[in-house]
């Protein structure tokens, strides 16, 4: 019996949205006030969504304690209150898009998440835009 | 890399379910108090969401601007604060079902999409009902 | 030990805001789009809340069951899935803005509950527009 | 036109995660403060989702009145206010885990909706974990 | 300057309404399936505010780091995935209503909480029933 | 009648909290990650209240199109998508911690909406943390 398990949690972050190899007018021209120097900010909603075989004796897919605590060592921990330009070596060079936040999240808890399970990632920016993405 | 994309957005309405070849009793029969021939209201909650390929210069999938503003433009000026049934064209003849208005939206955006991007309407009605809709 | 209890429900109806006494130029002109002539509707949310000396013996303000059935008596039968302007004798002469709602229906709750309890309505007319009413 | 119609519910229930062949030790050990002797509870948020042709002369894919009477009957009434361990048949035996408690859900609806519609549970045990099962 | 400042916190507990002087028939009469022998439970969802003259040096009334702190040592660690009716020293006796579970939060939060600050709780013990205590 | 009616807006926005007069490690030690130099955010929520006496020839308090634009005008345009300490006057000296923020948005809105109206101000940090001031 193939079964999906969410878990939501959360971070707040700084950002700028802004291509390293653009001028500063292409950049201001297509980000608008997204490109602010100064950063702006979210509260980041965060959903990770496993799916896989039921273990029907212990009727769990996968321990969601065991999930919570993962999330917060592998994102909480390392973007929380943070920003993301400045403070993380994962966009000191990519440009912090909700889908690209979204991607580096699903790579940094694959590895540590069972080859069997489905991995999906799903962050909401703002209460009216998120994203998902699934690895494909 | 293949990404999920949603906006979320909102209308008010005015509605009343009604088949156009049917008698007023088999539509009473049928419909309920959703047949109240002086109409009923909802506010309605729409997620528009986007499927496609990464544009890795960008970090972007679409300008989530843009969609606000094409959403805007189809939807939102169309239909806000309007009678379903008796101010718009789309459902002169159709009945405005929440599953016949998530497929009419689908139409009205989808000649405005780049046809390499999957298109989805999620629809909530009233808190507690919601349809979705691929174009499959 | 005075101790406040609410409750929470909910219809949906159509309505029309416009003065009666108005030209329909005047009512176009002050209340816009929320004027159109074949009216427009709402998810309404209500919340009605109660505020008195806590019964120790049973730990309870109020029976929150015989709540729950008289706001359904005497709002949810009334106005859900109504025209409020056409259906209901509380809007033929009044203006249906969120305000008067409010203060009809706490007028006609008030009736209802014991004199020594105070007695709030909120109504949530969109997610973003709410009105409270304390009868003060 | 193939076309997705959501609706929620919602019950309130007491549980213990317990595996019934294991030693008290080995339960506590795994399911921690969730193994309770005593119970604890949850407000379960359930979404009961069909998926199938929507029918053009009515514009519905099902009747939302009849899904909502089906899982009153059929969910509502057998676990609301419950002792899921004590009070239910389903989980005399089984661990009422939130993985566990989807999937009976849907074998109680499966037999009730047309085999042509396909049908797919999402349950919250709290506002940050859920559950999905679509049979599959 | 006075400003009023709140926290949300959450805990899960089993509890059946039972009023320790009466007979079963006159329990089960009133509280209904509340009353259930075996329990049922919810997701309590609290608020605590605080209301009191800001410190203008750190623009803080409170820290609220050390109030959530407080709200974790003196409830959530109390209360959550317990038996309110056999695992807690409050309960034992007193009839666990919401109105009961806020009054009794009230006064485990007040000792800890500096006498020049105003003392409110907001329990949620479902998605549609609330009360709220300030001790008055 | 006293009437209350609130309006509901949002913004985003990159701060640091941290007293002018202070050393590094005195803000260090008080606001712990809250301090981080190189900036946090968060999505705010806004909820502006006002109450009043009901206009009775209308039916309103107040249009809620005006109070939505001059929200817009005087709090959204100034804040959103902006760092607070280093873009607004209004944070240049003054630490934008929630109770600051929302001081400042009382003191922004109240010469622009008649004496006779009380004004209160509730402002959401995260979905856990909020304020409300009064100015009293």
């Amino acid at each position: 019996m193939e079964i999906t398990v969410s878990r939501k949690a959360h971070f707040n972050a700084a950002h700028r949205l802004h291509v390293a190899g653009w001028s500063e007018e292409k950049n201001k021209a297509f980000f608008g006030h997204c490109n602010n120097p100064n950063f702006h900010g979210h509260n980041y909603d965060l959903t990770v969504t496993v799916t896989g075989q039921l273990d029907e004796e212990t009727g769990y897919l996968i321990d969601t304690k065991e999930l919570k605590d993962l999330i917060k060592r592998e994102v909480e921990d390392r973007f929380d209150h943070k920003n993301l330009n400045l403070d993380t070596e994962e966009f000191k060079q990519l440009n912090p898009t909700a889908e690209n936040i979204a991607i580096v999240i699903w790579r940094l808890l694959r590895p540590h998440i069972d080859q069997s399970i489905k991995l999906k990632i799903t962050l909401y920016e703002t209460e009216r835009n998120f994203v998902e993405y699934t690895g494909n």
